[in-house]
């Protein structure tokens, strides 16, 4: 069978930042107007009872639109229930935010803390092979041995990424549990937990040769410009560790995940740099106005979008669902990043750190159309080498126009 | 619903050009040979009732294929009739030339007066919000109220354009009426006009800051040289005026536009420019020698082509419909331009003068094949800074074959 | 109608190389890891009963992923028989294994020499007018007259390429015989050439201004570097010449080609350097252990993959199908090139000899999915201008992963 898919989501926003920034200041004229965040066509089903194969492609980007590739291509092996084998280029399951599918989540844009973690050695468009489990085993298994979610994977370099000498190789796995629930209520723990064998190689005339580095854009991406970035680190190896937690009741839905990122240095001076080490967190909360709730995907160890009720006919009264939306979302890139004013010592890494709070109200009109209203106020604290403050704060608005089926 | 569309239109043309053109003449050895101008992978449908949307992918190109990009994105709620309202990136109507389906054209490219003027604010994969009405607003209504057209819209900028600054916003409109008809025969009279509110922003270092360029490729494109051009005018704000005109009956059309471009000037110097002014105009007409028409368009205020009585089937002495066209095409984009000799006064724009007048014939197989022969006479006169004559004559030849459903 | 197609095919492999080699070696460290070598979307279909036509958009690359692009444009007359006209951009048929879909190709790559012969004024996404011939004129006829194959054609340039002044314009040919067989057995014979009226113009300003090139990756493409090159020669023809040979009988094919390749120098010196001449070619079998054949295709003239009697079914005791393939190729594209330590004499081309041994196994999981798993013995023995040995002798392993509709 071949079901024809699309994702295409149009933005459009405004920045609100200082006008006096210094030329130093990445970002300091952040270009607004609109953005094609997502533009995706792809084919899905099934081939001779027990392979599922998605093949999908994305004409949409970051800040602006880049030419047409391969998003996604794979091939799922579903029949050793309950474990499913998956191989090919895809977004592997590696986090509680990571796993909602982007046009269902609360926000416009993950939390920064999660989207980094992802893009460590998982992500979208990584060639991955990974084998899920979910579910019971048996047909008479009840009570915990039906809410419980395992994946593990070896994952590759991504799609797209200029040929190098020897990709990147990383094992990565998650677990969770759904232990406790109710009819109208449900929690959610899990941890993950990502070890890059050997990062990517460079090259021998490269520097660094074997490149690690941490980085995000400020959860929203009209202007596509990354304010927080700890510049390539030469590493051996990386790793990441997430821990995660929700609870859905009725139509509320809270969750967070805290990570810690560290990164094993590749030491090629006599002097050895310690062993940087960063953090972050966020928390976030949806409210569906119209009673639908967030419900649970146990396949995925997720919380899915409200399905309306009611959709959009002002003809018969019925309007849709309404949602609002709020989060918290801290990210320390900083590490043993010194006071302003002083150069930076051996090893220090000046990321920066970024705190963001975010309040969004969604509309769904049906399942298929969706419009997002995103407020932010970005907080940026980040020093260059000579020790100057490069980092802002601003405001800014966003709204998004979704269609996916 | 989800229709698969497809548009592919193949190009192969020679140049008949002076051997001895100086080297500062632009396009002095222009490439023939083949070339995809277009190659359109598309999906549309209805989403619940009231809404349709079209999502549609290029391959094609000018001068040469380009890699696949996003070029229309649209979603339009048609619940509010005779009124459609449109959000997305697509072409919105602007003029009668363009407001025909590129697949539905007299001749292989849109006259240079109206591509250069809906290039301003409007044309491909546009930003833009639009409300349309056309025909009557009750099912009472006879008369003129059944045979007006308008629309108007507020644009950015276009899908792929690298990431500006700050995008250019324009607020355009568009009204036709057909108040004269009669049972084989619709005349068509309208007026269109596009604002630029503020160019778009080229960034602080950038000169000019604000830039609009006027310019285009002499009305066919196996090779993608522009000949006319007022190069990048640093600019407050821009207009178009545009004044329309058809007639059809029977198997015959003849129809016409009149721009008028006016760029206002961003001084940024202690003497002042003039701002300058550019028009351009066109006639074409068509004869489909089988006897159909080219049937007027109400919804979109256009003339679409004729579709065959009887498709190609030789076997059945069916060979489908045959038709000719011609058109003449003048396009001025000097300003204060001078004579020959002279170097160019303050505020003066060089851009050229076109004139092409082109013959074509059509063969339509069925309402999927057209394939097409176009031979045109350009006459370029162009002067460059120093007064040099950069313009040349030629003749080309060129031929199309074209698939679209 | 419209059918969607797709063709993935995910390869992953390592190299096996001398870590002592010297930097101007080429690939002297070739890059291990993954690529999608194919990654196509297609409709196809029938228009108006006498019309095919295939639209095929291309994500995958050699090495690395590239954009989207056109890959295969084509619309095909079929009223004629036994003659077939298509016209577009596509692949034309141009030898024996030049003409098997690369889908089901017995080892993961072309053989060097029908690589490099096809690429001359064939090969993918080449802009080309053919006429194809084949099997019986009448319902009467019957023996040699019902299995032959012919077919000619001229083609441009392909798809993509950067716009030159004007394009390549060739003459090519084939034609094949199956004069022998019997229930279980089928020879075929068959010849083809190419022929190159004029090679692309760069341009009055580049050297060369004609530029003719042979040149090939070895057999594998995880990396995607080029080991033999002849360079770009000032060419004013080029020809090539094939000859073909293939039997199969029950579960077992063997065939092979042989290739010369003439380029006619275009001289603008008053030395004239002698016209370089090359050849190449391989043999190659295949044994389909679960018993199935490859059965010849007389339309195209060409040995198709097998097709699984049962379907990988576990539960119901089926795997598919299974083969093993081995080939031996070599391609000479030297030319007077003398001995090691000596420099070039005048006309020499040093492009290098390549020999290849390649085993490979194929597991047939059903129609739309394949493994495979190669592995080969790489040999270039190549000098610099300088004469020194710029070759290398390594081993690579690779797997493929492909799902064809």
């Amino acid at each position: 069978s071949a079901n024809v898919r699309a994702i295409v989501m149009l933005d459009a926003g405004k920045y609100f930042q200082d006008g006096g920034l210094a030329a130093n200041v990445p970002g300091r004229d952040l270009g607004e107007g609109t953005n094609f965040r997502r533009a995706r066509l792809g084919l899905d089903g099934r081939l001779f009872t027990d392979f599922d194969y998605a093949f999908v492609y994305e004409f949409g980007g970051s800040g602006a639109e880049e030419s047409g590739r391969l998003y996604e291509a794979s091939v799922t092996y579903t029949a050793l229930k309950p474990f499913r084998i998956k191989l090919g280029a895809y977004e592997p399951n590696i986090g509680l935010a990571a796993a909602v599918s982007t046009s269902q989540m609360p926000l416009m844009e993950r939390p920064a803390p999660a989207e980094i973690a992802r893009n460590v050695a998982a992500g979208d468009s990584r060639v991955t092979a990974q084998v899920t489990g979910a579910g019971s085993f048996g047909s008479g298994d009840s009570g915990l041995a039906t809410r419980w979610f395992a994946s593990t994977a070896v994952t590759g370099s991504t799609i797209g990424a200029a040929q190098s000498f020897d990709e990147q190789t990383a094992w990565i796995g998650r677990v969770a549990l759904a232990p406790f629930n109710g009819p109208a209520w449900q929690a959610h723990f899990g941890a993950n937990y990502q070890y890059v064998i050997h990062p990517g190689d460079a090259g021998p005339s490269a520097t660094p040769r074997y490149p690690a580095q941490l980085r995000d854009r400020p959860e929203l991406r009209i202007d596509g410009t990354r304010l927080i970035d700890t510049g390539a680190i030469d590493a051996r190896h990386v790793s990441v560790l997430g821990l995660e937690a929700g609870l859905t009741a009725g139509p509320f839905l809270i969750e967070g995940e805290w990570y810690r990122y560290d990164i094993d240095r590749r030491i090629t001076t006599a002097v050895a740099p310690k062993d940087p080490r960063f953090d972050g967190w966020y928390v976030q909360g949806a409210w569906v106005l119209t009673g639908e709730s967030r419900p649970y995907n146990p396949a995925e160890a997720r919380f899915d979008a409200p399905k309306p009720a009611y959709n959009f006919s002002p003809a018969a009264g019925a309007w849709g669902a309404f949602e609002v939306a709020a989060r918290y979302s801290v990210t320390d890139l900083n590490y043993r990043a010194g006071p302003q004013g002083t150069t930076s010592v051996l090893g220090a890494v000046r990321g920066g750190e970024q705190k963001i709070l975010t309040f969004g109200a969604n509309w769904y009109l049906n399942p298929t159309i969706r419009l997002m209203l995103d407020y932010q106020h970005v907080d940026i604290d980040r020093l260059n080498a000579a020790g100057a403050q490069i980092g802002q704060d601003y405001d800014a608005v966003a709204g998004r126009m979704q269609v996916s089926f």
